[in-house]
């Protein structure tokens, strides 16, 4: 490892060196007759000693695997301005107090154009100099809660999360942004739906498909949408603040048990799942897309429930699942499975007996369907009628992931079974669309 | 049990013998305060003793659960029409021949309208009887392979159902449709992809969403546009024919590796992910959608590999997971496992001593992405370039389905872990799409 390679040893740090090649130079890497040509960027101190990575002129980043045969030559050094903070913006103190909280991905970070390298954006300041138009909207209170990738964030990063979110409210701030990778987000947009209940003012969790180095990126559109959102919005719910379409034009705002991720790349990835979203923003102007929805009220005092229960597990079955693997879970005390079932709710008759097993060990077994549109009815067919006997929970519209999230927080409030299953399919946040909104075409 | 009530045992019998209620009368059951009205149907012999079973007017049966308080009434004997068989309509001898396999599922069934309960149809007369059209546009082959609901169809099936479609090939076909329940349709048409290559005509699957008995039914609409596609469309693949909306005027074909049911009820259920269907069935008319397809061709020699093999998983990864459920499937002598990651292809660091343990086991762990849409890209950020660096291979934009399907499919081919790998990432049947064809914004 070297302080001036970071991340790089061995064969691949003496290429470098031999081409007296630095991180932020741009380098051209000749391989198998291809050659390859970007911004020589650090590595993470995971990295083997046999790939170099460089960052193309499309944004990504590559990594290439050096054998004896690889030539590495240095063609240019790389644009490197450094960062420098603007003037802080003048603050009219009237402006709405907004608090946003990064946890990490793309949209919190800041790029390094020396490196390529993406770092978080520490304060409101740091905000205030990527994007400058948050300072005529609200005045930010920013914190830093964690720096990771939303795929590591775990259940008790929803707990610390819930509570940091909770003390800025008590803290009367008009609404709380929470800066997130998208990977997960749905499932954390979730997991503080049930753990903020009775909320004052709107939560608005954000996140981008592009970095902020990419021609391309969301980051700012969406973070300025979410602000405004925080700052002004009429609802006081869980929401994910995203683009609507790929244009830049409008954000929308997605309820936080119905919302998930649907394309690996698309700015408008995230998309509401059986209901429309809740508002949307265009033209500066927040409109409410629904007429149900829970309204901002500065008065209302918060009811926070941030414990969630790591036993729960989520299965999705499929044709030639082995049962044995659902076994797997109760044998290892997990108090809870939620199935991603087919159709309207069902497995195999081959998963009965396990199923069985389960719930007589007290497991409780919740049903939602891996079509993720539509809702369960496990009263059609004869399998959803066996599943219903055997004492399986139909979920009705419930998206599996907010049912996982879901179940992981029931047996954060209550050990006692019975209570468990009562809270489970009770309709705390929305999780469960009014059963009137279904189109039977 | 008895005969006059299948299904019916105990407290349950007893009370539709003191009601003189019939398998087929229309009964009220007062219970709980309030009133339910159906035809009596027969129970599956799963059944418990507690529960009675009822046709609603609006086609769904529901189970009720009798109690000591519960009331029923004969209100009415229902219209108890029997299944009699049109005159055999007269056969044009030089109309295609197509053969009509059915396993199971709404679409294969006909309604006895006595019972309310669904029967497979037979035979070619009673598909002409149920849909007279189809005498116009094809003459009729009908086999029945199984008659079961498509969650109970595993991977040996898809090898009996492969080898049958083969052998009606084989004796020279227009085409093939195969009638399948929906729940599983979407596996077994990428089953079928890889199983049945190099085809001279297509082989088209087809189910519906709604039963015979309900004025909504897509079942005669979905079955016509299928025998008219395997009478005369010009492509060659293995296909489903669903709505393309919810209206009757459009069938569409969408391609057996690309395609998915993402609603529990609609009958535009299934979709084309990452392309657009193959073609369209509208006003008579079949029209390629694509130019880039497989064309018909009588005189292509079919290739049939049948073979899948179940030592396969498919897991998908959630916040919480705990990777030991992983373990088991390593321990329990799997050769493969489909990651469905978030986003772009990534799993929480805890994942990453337990996949490399597989993969040093020589179990071949693949990538696909949850958000189902787009594709997987683990060069982006560091998560992705470590999980390549373990080993892990990316699936670029195949469903995880189709994945799982896949990976049963090769090492039904071999044994050799590299050929296997090979296998895998080798564009076999159109499982990748052709990377240009990506929205980018």
């Amino acid at each position: 490892m070297s302080e001036k390679f970071p991340g790089y040893r061995g064969k691949a740090l003496t290429m470098l060196k031999d081409a007296s090649a630095e991180i932020g130079d741009v380098i051209r890497v000749m391989k198998d007759g291809e050659a390859y040509e970007g911004v020589l960027i650090p590595r993470s101190e995971f990295g083997d000693d046999k790939h170099i990575v460089i960052k193309l002129k499309n944004g990504y980043n590559i990594g290439i695997q050096v054998t004896h045969e690889t030539k590495i030559e240095k063609i240019g050094t790389g644009a490197k301005p450094t960062f420098s903070k603007p003037p802080l913006p003048k603050q009219k103190s009237n402006f709405p107090r907004v608090a946003v909280l990064s946890t990490g991905g793309t949209i919190a970070s800041r790029v390094d154009y020396r490196t390529g390298g993406v770092r978080p954006a520490l304060t409101a300041n740091d905000l205030y100099s990527v994007v400058p138009e948050l300072s005529n909207i609200a005045t930010i209170e920013a914190e830093i809660l964690y720096s990771i990738f939303s795929e590591n964030i775990t259940p008790r990063d929803w707990t610390q999360t819930a509570k940091h979110v909770a003390k800025h409210i008590e803290d009367n701030v008009a609404g709380v942004v929470v800066a997130h990778g998208t990977d997960t987000m749905g499932y954390t947009a979730a997991a503080l739906s049930f753990a903020l209940q009775d909320l004052p003012v709107p939560v608005i969790l954000v996140g981008s498909q592009r970095s902020a180095d990419r021609p391309s990126s969301d980051a700012a559109t969406n973070l300025i949408g979410a602000v405004k959102a925080a700052a002004n919005a009429p609802f006081a719910e869980v929401v994910i603040a995203m683009h609507e379409t790929v244009s830049d034009r409008s954000i929308v705002f997605h309820r936080g048990t119905k919302v998930r991720k649907c394309h690996t790349s698309r700015r408008d990835a995230f998309k509401s799942i059986n209901m429309t979203p809740l508002a949307k923003l265009e033209n500066g102007e927040i409109r409410m897309l629904t007429e149900s929805y829970h309204k901002r009220d500065a008065k209302r005092e918060l009811t926070v429930k941030p414990i969630f229960d790591e036993k729960v597990a989520l299965a999705k079955f499929y044709p030639g699942m082995n049962p044995r693997a659902i076994d797997w879970y109760v044998d290892n005390g997990f108090k809870g499975i939620i199935l991603e079932g087919t159709g309207l709710g069902h497995v195999g008759s081959n998963c009965f007996s396990t199923l069985k097993k389960a719930i007589a060990n007290n497991v409780i077994v919740g049903m939602t369907s891996q079509c993720i549109w539509g809702q369960v009815n496990m009263n059609v067919y004869d399998t959803g009628r066996d599943l219903l006997e055997i004492g399986v929970i139909p979920l009705e519209d419930m998206l599996p992931e907010t049912a996982l999230v879901k179940m992981m927080w029931v047996f954060g409030q209550t050990e006692d079974i019975e209570e468990a299953k009562k809270l489970l399919s009770k309709n705390i946040i929305n999780e469960f669309s009014d059963r009137t909104v279904f189109e039977e075409s």
